[in-house]
C-alpha cells in the first residue's frame, strides 16, 4: 500500500503514462472507471509545454489536468538522455536540444526538482543519467556517482512536504556498480526507490537478473519501482522480483495502433481475421470497450483511424493492465503468485500450459 | 416529435454525423449524455467500408455501433456528387468512383434502399442528385426530374416496415423548380421530406429566400429535414423558417480544429490568447468540458494534437448545438422565438445587441 496525499494505492500498481499532461484519449474519470490508482506525467514534456509556470498557476498537474488521484512526475532525465540528439553532461547538470523546436535547455538537479515541485505531484524523482547498457564499466562508475550526487542536491533542494522525491539505483548491468549505486542511493535516504536504466533495450534475461541481484537490497520497507515496464509478462516478472509500481506507454502506445491485450495474447486488429468478428474484444474483461462493441467495429474503427479507435482500445488496454496488477495481489495475498503467474504467462503466450 | 421505433426526438433537432459509424471521439454513450436525439450516419462511407454486408450480420447500424436510439442514413447521393472525381449519370443511377481506393461502383435508387435497408437506420433517404447551384436552369429541371423519378424507383423498392423512407426536394435556387421538385415528391407520398441542394456554397441570402419559399409549401403534418446546416446562426435561421431537423459536420469538424462554439461567439483554442486562460471554455455551459477543464488546459492538448482534446471539444460543440436547438424549442413554445433568436445572433456574432 502506497499512500500519498492524493489517496491510497494498492501496490503492485501499474502507472499509465500520461506523458504531456494526458493519458492519450482518456479522461480522469476514465482512468478512475477503469481502476487505474496513480498516473504518471514527464517532466521533460511538461517543462518544455505548457512549462512549469503555467502548471503551478494553474494549482499544479492535479487542477491542471483534472485527475485527482496520487500522481508521480519523472525528473526528465530518460528523456533528455532518449530523445534529445545534442546534450552535453558536466557535473552541473545536462544540455539538451527540445525535441519540439531544437532550442537549447539545461537540466540541473536542482531545477528538476523545482519544476517538479511546481508540477505538484505526489511523487517525485531524482535527476538521473540513464546510460545505455553497452556503454562499458567505467562509464557505468562515472555515471551512477554523478547520480548519486545529483540525487544529493535533488533532495537539498526539494522543499514541499506534500510531495515524496524518490532516489533511483543506476549501474547498468554490472552488479558490483549496481551494489555501489544501491549503497550511495540508499545512504542519502529517500521514501522510495527507483531501478532505473533497465528494459532499455538489454535482453530480458539480463533485465531480470541485474532486477533480481538489486530489489532484495532495496530498503523493505519502502516502496520499489521499476521504471518503464508494461507488457504483462514482463509486469508479472518483475513483481514476483518483489516490485510494487512501474510504468509504460506500452498498453496506451499500442492502443493507438490497433494492438489490444487479451487474456489469449496480444492481437492486432488490422488482421483480416477480425474484420468480420463480432465477439468481444476479450470475453473475459468487462470494460465498457469490450461490454459495448465488436471486434468487427474496433476493426473498422482501427482501418479508418477513428478517434474512436484510439479511444477504446487504449480504455480496454489500461484496464487490462490495471487488473493484472489486481489479480496479482490478490494471488501474493493468497499466498499462490508463482504458480498463478506461470500459469497466466503460458496462456498469454500460447505455450503449452 | 419525431417518432421513431428507437424513440420520439423533441424537433427541432440537430443531428450530429456519425459519417462512418461513429461520431468522431464520441461514444454513444456521450452521445446520450449532452442529450443528442438522433444521429445520422453515412450510406457512402458505410457502404464502402465496412460494407451493407457485415453490419447487417452485425443486427444493424444500431447493434454494430452500440447507438440504441434513433438514427438517419442519407442515400449516398450527396457524397457521390460532392466526392467523386470520376461519375456519370443516367436514368439507371450513378456511377462513381470510391474514394477510398478509385474502384467503380454504380448508386441506383434500388441499390441506395437495399443498403440503407440493410443499415436499418430508422430513417432512410431517397438517392437524389445534388447539383452544384450555378448549373443552369436546365440541368437543374432536367436532374429534379430525374430525381423525382429515382424517388418513385426508391419507395417502390422500400421494404422495411420499421423504417421511414424520406423524399428530397431538390431545384436549385429556381423558385419555380422548387416549387416543381416539391410537387412531384409531396405526390409520390412520404412521411417525411429533405430540402436538399442548399447550403451547398451559395450566398447566405439566397439559401434562405430559396428555404423560405419552399418550406410553407411542404406538408405541415411531416417532418421537414434541413439538409447541411449546423452553423449557430443558420440553425437557428432555418428553425425560424419552420425546419424540423438538420445535420452538418461543422460541430465536430470544427471540434478537431481546436475551434469551440461558445454563446460569445466561435473561439479558436490556438489563438495565444487562450493559453494562459484558466477559465472555462464557455461559462455558461454545464458539460463536461466546460466543468472540468480550463481553456488553458484545452489549448494545450489541441497545440500538442492530443487526442484528448478533440474529444472534449467535439463533446462540448455537440452539446453546445444540442442545447441551442433545446432552447430553440423552449422559444417557439412560449411564443417568443423571433426576439430571442434575434438576441442570440446579435451576440454570438458580436453585432449590438
Amino acid at each position: 500500500m502506497l499512500r500519498t496525499p492524493h489517496g491510497a494505492v494498492e501496490t503492485p500498481t501499474f502507472m499509465p503514462v500520461g506523458t504531456k499532461g494526458t493519458v492519450k484519449g482518456l479522461t480522469p474519470g476514465d482512468l478512475r472507471t477503469v481502476g487505474a490508482g496513480i498516473v504518471l506525467g514527464n517532466t521533460y514534456h511538461l517543462y518544455l509545454r505548457p512549462g512549469p509556470e503555467l502548471v503551478r498557476e494553474a494549482g499544479g498537474l492535479h487542477a491542471f489536468t483534472g485527475w485527482d488521484g496520487p500522481m508521480l512526475t519523472d525528473s526528465g532525465g530518460y528523456q533528455v538522455f532518449s530523445l534529445a540528439r545534442t546534450r552535453s553532461i558536466s557535473e552541473k547538470g545536462v544540455e539538451f536540444a527540445s525535441v519540439y523546436d531544437g532550442s537549447l535547455h539545461t537540466f540541473t538537479p536542482e531545477l528538476t526538482t523545482r519544476v517538479q515541485e511546481d508540477l505538484g505531484a505526489d511523487i517525485a524523482m531524482v535527476l538521473d543519467e540513464c546510460p545505455p547498457a553497452d556503454v562499458g564499466y567505467g562509464y557505468h562508475q562515472e555515471s551512477l556517482r554523478r547520480t548519486a550526487r545529483w540525487a544529493e542536491r535533488c533532495k537539498e533542494e526539494h522543499r514541499r512536504p506534500d510531495q515524496a522525491l524518490f532516489g533511483i539505483v543506476q549501474g547498468g548491468l554490472y552488479p558490483g556498480l549496481r551494489e555501489e549505486s544501491l549503497a550511495r542511493t540508499v545512504e542519502i535516504g529517500f521514501p522510495g526507490y527507483a531501478v532505473g536504466g533497465l528494459s532499455v533495450g538489454e535482453p530480458r534475461e539480463q533485465m531480470l537478473e541485474t532486477l533480481s541481484l538489486t530489489a532484495p537490497m532495496l530498503p523493505a520497507d519502502k516502496p520499489r519501482y521499476f521504471m518503464g515496464i508494461g507488457d504483462p509478462v514482463g509486469i508479472l516478472e518483475v513483481i514476483g522480483l518483489g516490485v510494487d509500481m512501474f510504468d509504460c506507454v506500452l498498453p496506451t502506445r499500442l492502443a493507438r495502433h490497433g494492438t489490444a491485450l487479451t487474456a489469449g495474447g496480444r492481437i492486432n486488429l488490422r488482421n483480416a481475421e477480425y474484420r468480420r468478428d463480432l465477439g468481444p474484444l476479450d470475453p473475459e474483461c468487462s470494460c465498457e470497450t469490450c461490454a459495448g462493441y465488436s471486434r468487427a467495429y474496433l476493426a473498422h474503427l482501427v482501418r479508418e483511424d477513428e478517434l474512436l479507435g484510439h479511444r477504446l482500445i487504449t480504455l480496454h488496454n489500461v484496464r487490462f493492465t490495471v487488473e493484472l496488477c489486481r489479480r496479482a495481489r490478490e494471488e501474493i495475498v493468497a499466498g499462490g503468485y508463482e504458480e498463478w503467474a506461470r500459469a497466466w504467462i503460458s496462456r498469454y503466450t500460447g505455450a503449452a500450459a
